[in-house]
């Protein structure tokens, strides 16, 4: 069941078989180090989020240029990734269930792991499987600063929750998972920037009720690509999760251009590659990849390369194409990069990201959590 | 990178591990029955789809209930068909390039494989490609007979490249590949039946002029799921493409109950099994399977057993849920049975059918083909 990969290390980057994820290493490269000196600026730490990338060759480069670990929303990805060799792991999501508590509380017998709460019963029942294990497990507080997902209410309830954490035998309570995932997507930078001072008092609210009660937050952590400039610098967070700017995308791509957007300097690192395989009229084609290739909930992918030339409909296999009058030439077994709408979950189609650099396949990296969905 | 199944044989349906892609056994097998009798009423055959399930699992019960064969889209579902020892496959779409089409020619000296066209260079590629392996391939000429993607107009332009066929040395020209995608989705059954009617007339003013140019089509193939009872009935078509009818989905649902249809007897046997990870508020829960788990290319899934409960909105790994005033008690680890809106893609994100009967895992399945792309 493990898939070959669609390309060979050394070959030229025009022969790999298609679709297949291209990552530009030199866009890559220079994202990563970008983040880590922007990070370091702001005197904060970062905590990559491995849903994008579910990788642990990405993981460990992300570390090896600045990053503290790992966070993830899977047991299986944490798995993926300690097996990898990557010691520090938050979970930054809630684990219910018997069978993959015990598998948590297994991988902190390997690792430093940390986990996510928004219910007293749950923090029980890790503990008790913490205690099936002899392990040790940090425990974040999630709550709700915007996006209306999960969470505690925050103040008074998340306090409440804390306690119960710190109470518990196996457990040590780790701070907050503060994470405004809708504020990511608004497009205009000061619209993003009222989401996150909105979210940010909120946060310091609970902080402050917390230390009132005794309860010191090692971690107050969270952030995406698209708000950590106005997280790092508020003084109130001081671990981010930004996961996707080592890639980026179509859709964060929308919130560029913006003044005073810090991340308008990352570069798009993340392809995927297609065929023209049929091309019944002139001013159609169509491409090797629909939305088994690159995922649609956030739109449909680009066109990297070609003038006048539009992804105007995918399928489960096909891409349509349509060609404008100053569309080039488009013959059988072209190769079209794709700019996907949203890298992770394109990723977590794949198993094979194909490193490419001056034309050429340099490294090949497994995608080694795609479907480690429990 | 094998992910591990989130079940194992034995255990109570209620214990696997979430999200998972359960196949409610009995239901499957009365869709795999029901159709077989259906096919075998009209005297045509039946070449399932393997695009939907991408099992030989699958496959090899398909065809004990009297299919001839598969098909697919892609040369490597074709290869895990192969594997698993089905022996007849059509790929059932244009395969373009010399890495695939080496891969597809290297199959022939396996299985009867067949491959579609609606290009002169193509042919003479594949051609090339059975040469080199010493191999036979049956072609077919796809023809566009309203679905705005692949195919060659129907009539003159579909001769001129059967005759290439034809005259290839290693090609045989087997017939037309007539599928009318769109119509699939038509919700009127009076309007669906328009549609198909009217790419009956052009297969057969399609075939006559193959038929006067010495070219007979031992296959005239198509149809999917939603028009399948039109082809069978037309007298032109002689083989079924219909795959989604093992599994169903809500997409397909939304067919069901026009007077007329025949397959409003399939009965849903594919779900996404998911947990209920957090319940923020008294209204509102979420369950671990977001886009990641249940594909929402067709719509968000439904909940299939619930009142009053609604799939609201999906993330990455988060479907968001709406408790309303009728919806029964919900709390954290409750499991909860999703209706894929679109049953191909969802397979599509999963490593494992769980199949269960009597509320027991009675076996496991590998999408064997998951991600087999290229």
């Amino acid at each position: 069941m493990t898939i070959r990969p669609p390309a060979e290390i050394g070959m030229a980057a025009d022969d790999v078989d298609t679709p297949a994820l291209l990552v530009d290493l030199d866009a890559f490269e220079h994202n990563v180090a970008l983040m880590a000196k922007m990070v370091a600026s702001f005197g904060v730490n970062h905590r990559p989020h491995a849903k994008t990338h579910k990788s642990a060759d990405v993981a460990r480069r992300q570390i090896a240029a600045g990053a503290v670990g790992q966070c993830c929303q899977k047991v299986g990805e944490a798995e993926v990734l300690v097996a990898g060799g990557i010691q520090d792991v938050l979970v930054s999501n809630q684990i219910v269930g018997t069978r993959k508590l015990n598998r948590l509380a297994a991988l902190a017998k390997q690792a430093r792991i940390g986990v996510c709460v928004d219910d007293a019963g749950n923090v029980e029942d890790i503990n008790a499987a913490a205690q099936r294990f002899g392990a040790k497990i940090e425990v974040l507080v999630e709550i709700d600063i915007g996006a209306g997902r999960c969470g505690v209410v925050p103040g008074k309830a998340a306090v409440e929750l804390a306690k119960r954490i710190d109470a518990a035998s196996n457990l040590s309570f780790g701070g907050l998972q503060a994470y405004q995932g809708r504020a990511q997507h608004i497009r205009g930078h000061g619209e993003r920037k009222v989401a996150i001072d909105k979210a940010g008092a909120l946060v310091k609210e609970t902080v402050d009720q917390l230390s009132a009660a005794g309860l010191a937050c090692r971690l107050v952590t969270g952030a995406g690509t698209g708000t950590f400039q106005f997280e790092a610098g508020s003084g109130i967070w001081n671990e981010l999760q930004a996961g996707s700017y080592c890639f980026m995308d179509a859709d964060y791509a929308l919130n560029l251009g913006e003044e005073g957007e810090f991340f308008d300097t990352f570069r798009q690192s993340l392809f995927v590659l297609a065929t023209v395989m049929s091309h019944p009229a002139k001013d159609r084609a169509v491409l090797d990849a629909g939305h088994k290739a690159a995922s649609i909930d956030s739109g449909l992918p680009r066109i990297a390369d070609l003038a006048d030339v539009t992804y105007s409909g995918a399928s489960d296999e096909h891409g349509s194409l349509v060609l404008g009058p100053g569309a080039p030439d488009i013959k059988l077994g072209d190769k079209v990069r794709l700019i996907p709408s949203h890298c992770d979950p394109t990723v977590n189609l794949h198993d094979w990201y194909v490193g490419v650099r001056g034309g050429v396949v340099e490294t090949l990296w497994p995608v080694g959590a795609r479907g480690a969905a429990f």
